[in-house]
């Protein structure tokens, strides 16, 4: 079956070692998509998420907002419609460094969330 | 490398069989990312997308405009904010029913796509 929902349906869970960071699950291993699910973080001003390193990749669009995102050569900058590819095994970390909140979606191997955190 | 780049920047590309329907390519095999793809499509008020049906998940998020989703179980409204998940093997085709663009990305697996579309 066909399941439409609005984001803003979706919890807004706080990501307890990220102050400031709130994570909507769109998609999840609950759906039983077999490949990938689909997260909304939204970051506050200021606000950072932990260095993480993974075998898998990422894909995120930036819905609104600034930041950047860090990795080994450095800053680069995020703003509206920006799309970042983050390759497996690469270190990263999204900051909030504007003055509103950060919304970006995120896309990631379903095999590495059997659960949802938190729940 | 971690790479960012803004949808706008990526071509779109005309879909032969869907008149006023365009596809861009944000995220493709030639990112070499293992798991899956991001395309951002937009269709023209009335433009519709031919009915299909495969064994892999769409998960769609929709940016602007008004349309439908229409599946075995008729038509779905859709609108900014909803998240579209249409599980494998579900016959699905979207449908512009408003008088602006409407835009959404689209997340599928990359090993459907060895290769771009009309490239």
């Amino acid at each position: 079956m066909i399941v439409v929902r609005n984001y803003r349906e979706a919890r807004a869970q706080p990501v307890i070692e990220e102050p400031g960071v709130t994570v909507r699950w769109l998609v999840s291993d609950q759906d039983k998509g077999p490949s990938f699910a689909l997260r909304l973080y939204e970051m506050e001003p200021g606000a950072t998420t932990t260095a993480q390193s993974h075998y898998w990749e990422h894909e995120v669009f930036v819905l609104a907002g600034r930041g950047v995102v860090a990795g080994k050569e450095g800053e680069i900058p995020l703003g509206e419609g920006d799309v970042v590819y983050v390759p497996p095994a690469e270190r990263h970390r999204f900051v909030n460094r504007g003055d509103e909140v950060l919304c970006f979606l995120m896309v990631l191997p379903i095999a590495q969330h059997t659960s949802l955190p938190g729940e």
